[in-house]
């Protein structure tokens, strides 16, 4: 198994505090992304930061992208990020439009998305998606459990490269041992503790130590 | 039957031409949307424009929003809209923390929905539905069909306001004279014509003379 990409996800309604927050850990992750309420928030300029900030790391617009791929993708490409996300949900039209137009896109998989939808992601040629536990069921009291490895390994099973994301912690990466993650992603995880650069060196040393 | 609202949506890549045009059309529409595109190249700032231009009308932020809805529906509000959208592959916890914050929020139909589900937002308390053409959809050459219109009917049926979008134009709404459509949402139907003003009356006159 490869190692996991570690993935700092800015999800701040204010670019000011984000810009504030990335600084302290840009260098130690792999992979910068401008979350969906940042983008909703502070717009394409969130992305032009970012990538002026780390013009050598991975920059993903979490846009979330649901219809009008291309535009959105064009758009996203040209503040400077990478890979965008598109919801599972999204047509396939619109996922194949947005994917000509930045380097990657991942598909990301809220609701009762099937295996069958799934494999149509692949056919057009996209292999990156992103398992959560979402925000607000975490809120409700739902967490990483059976069913969700089992989803994630299903993923990776079938040719994705999967990330996972969604109240992870150092103590909740060792559930995932035996998976080859693509990426974890976390952002309060990170930027809300008490010490961020900390937090994010923890998590690197925990992804060594678990994956070599 | 009632008659039914319009609705322009702005999803202009920047925040100068939607204002620009928008001014044209502006106090002719029912409604004013910034759409989501315009949401992820100007963010808050736009919702905020549009506030401050038409202080009686509904403001509607096009987010799409598939987690977060607290956080994202807070924002929102705080930025001066009165609806957002979520996307209808959000998980109904989601769907409720977005419908705390807001004054209603409106379930964006794509991929495979489900009656099951839509019955689920009702259960939630949610009663408005945007029934779309998606815009890669149509590209890719679909078009309004009776499959569109059976779907548009059974969910006003279950109880749905139900706006429709995508690919209308003055011809096009004779094809939903039958029934109790909420909304007739559109953008460069409008904003890309030879002349806005004229189309966005053109839109209405049409309205008054099927719906009364």
């Amino acid at each position: 198994m490869s190692r996991p990409n570690l993935q700092v996800a800015l999800d701040h309604s204010d670019l000011p505090s984000a810009i504030k927050d990335v600084v302290a850990v840009g260098e130690i992750v792999d992979i910068v992304e401008v979350g969906t309420i940042l983008c909703l928030q502070a717009g394409a300029e969130a992305v032009r930061c970012i990538r002026a900030l780390y013009p050598d790391k991975k920059v993903v617009a979490d846009t979330k992208c649901a219809d009008a791929g291309g535009t959105v993708a064009k758009n996203c490409r040209e503040s400077g990020a990478d890979w965008m996300t598109v919801i599972c949900c999204a047509t396939i039209p619109t996922m194949k439009a947005a994917a000509k137009e930045v380097e990657e896109i991942q598909v990301e998989l809220y609701g009762d998305w099937t295996y069958e939808q799934a494999q149509k992601w692949l056919d057009a040629g996209i292999s990156q998606a992103i398992y959560h536990q979402s925000r607000d069921a975490l809120l409700a009291g739902e967490t990483w459990g059976d069913k969700d490895l089992t989803k994630v390994r299903k993923l990776i099973e079938m040719g994705f490269r999967v990330s996972v994301t969604g109240g992870l912690d150092i103590e909740t990466l060792k559930l995932f041992k035996d998976l080859d993650v693509y990426t974890f992603i976390t952002g309060r995880g990170i930027t809300a503790s008490e010490n961020p650069k900390k937090a994010a060196q923890d998590f690197q040393a925990e992804i060594k130590r678990i994956w070599g």
